[in-house]
């Protein structure tokens, strides 16, 4: 997984932020179910009214951070869309998503996107959220699938159904690594995937397989 | 998907199993972080006081409900594990667990389960037992893997890794169906996989992926 950019700075200027930033804090630290004004407060060094003053309340506060977390995710099927051939497009998108065995990431990101999208299944605000950046980041990689069939990188394959199996292969990793605790990684499977399903001069046995 | 027996009966007779019913509804009603005793006992015919009488507390409780669901998705993979060839064990351990998208489940089990199993990002007792039935899962696929390359049914793979991202793709499933409230079904593209990556009679160009 390639470094990426402190979500929040150490300590944001702006109030706003930096009420974001003691939520996710306090999310990563208690989880959603033990999360109170109070907690988040702890981990605001200004005055707790402030909260009040920027914010409805709890729930108000908590859509405001899952946008901007999911801005960040939405960001990253961007930047690789349209340089180089389909296998290094697909490789880069996924290497931003899914770490080495032997990195250490602290994970507050992923443990936070977790706890949030848990919520997803309760409650039809979170789900919408979290269904358009779901979205984005399927159709990128739908994309580079049915670009790369367009190109001849690629074998003829159902783009969607392609792009269903390794959005679902990223969504476990993430919910696994959250869950387990565990730093197996599957990016080498991933990479066989590629290889022998994807890659188009692995092809082989084409007439037999289009019967099956 | 296969169909599955319902995990509680209407209305069981046995006092204990009524409670963990009622919790497991309460549950895939309103979610972890909206679960009290109070909602648990709407869900329970007899007296709240019962709860008290058979539970320390909501954490005795889950905890208790938790070992209920697994002992339930342990048995998945018992049952197949020696009849018939690995393609088929295989096939049959995923008919188990990954619905086909025009099936209509009500998913209770697989949404208690994930708002069970967020909470193991948190709190280690929940890790534990999660970990404990996810390794069995895991351990099922791995040995139908490695028999399969044994008998030669399968190409020369690393179980382990193979295992991995199976189980992998298999935990994004349940997540995802439970948040985004899709019924897509990566079935097929898993069949591809199969049959592209798996299969020892696709086998093709050795050598050459030997050297990848």
């Amino acid at each position: 997984m390639e470094q990426r950019d402190p979500l929040f700075s150490d300590e944001p200027e702006d109030t706003q932020i930096a009420i974001l930033k003691a939520t996710f804090d306090a999310l990563a630290e208690h989880g959603y179910a033990d999360l109170t004004i109070d907690r988040i407060g702890q981990y605001f060094p200004k005055s707790q009214g402030l909260i009040f003053y920027h914010y409805d309340g709890k729930d108000d506060l908590l859509i405001d951070l899952l946008d901007h977390l999911l801005e960040r995710f939405e960001q990253i099927g961007m930047p690789v869309s349209d340089e180089g051939d389909s296998e290094t497009r697909l490789r880069s998108l996924f290497d931003q998503v899914i770490p080495e065995t032997s990195e250490q990431p602290d994970q507050k990101y992923e443990k936070v996107l977790i706890e949030l999208r848990t919520q997803a299944a309760q409650d039809e605000e979170y789900q919408k959220c979290f269904n358009q950046s779901h979205d984005i980041f399927r159709e990128s990689v739908q994309q580079i699938i049915q670009d790369g069939i367009e190109s001849g990188d690629f074998r003829e394959t159902d783009p969607d159904l392609v792009a269903d199996f390794l959005v679902t292969l990223v969504s476990g990793d993430i919910f696994e690594r959250v869950t387990t605790g565990s730093r197996r990684s599957i990016l080498s499977e991933l990479d066989n995937y590629i290889e022998y399903r994807l890659l188009a001069d692995k092809e082989h046995n084409e007439d037999e397989l289009n019967n099956t």
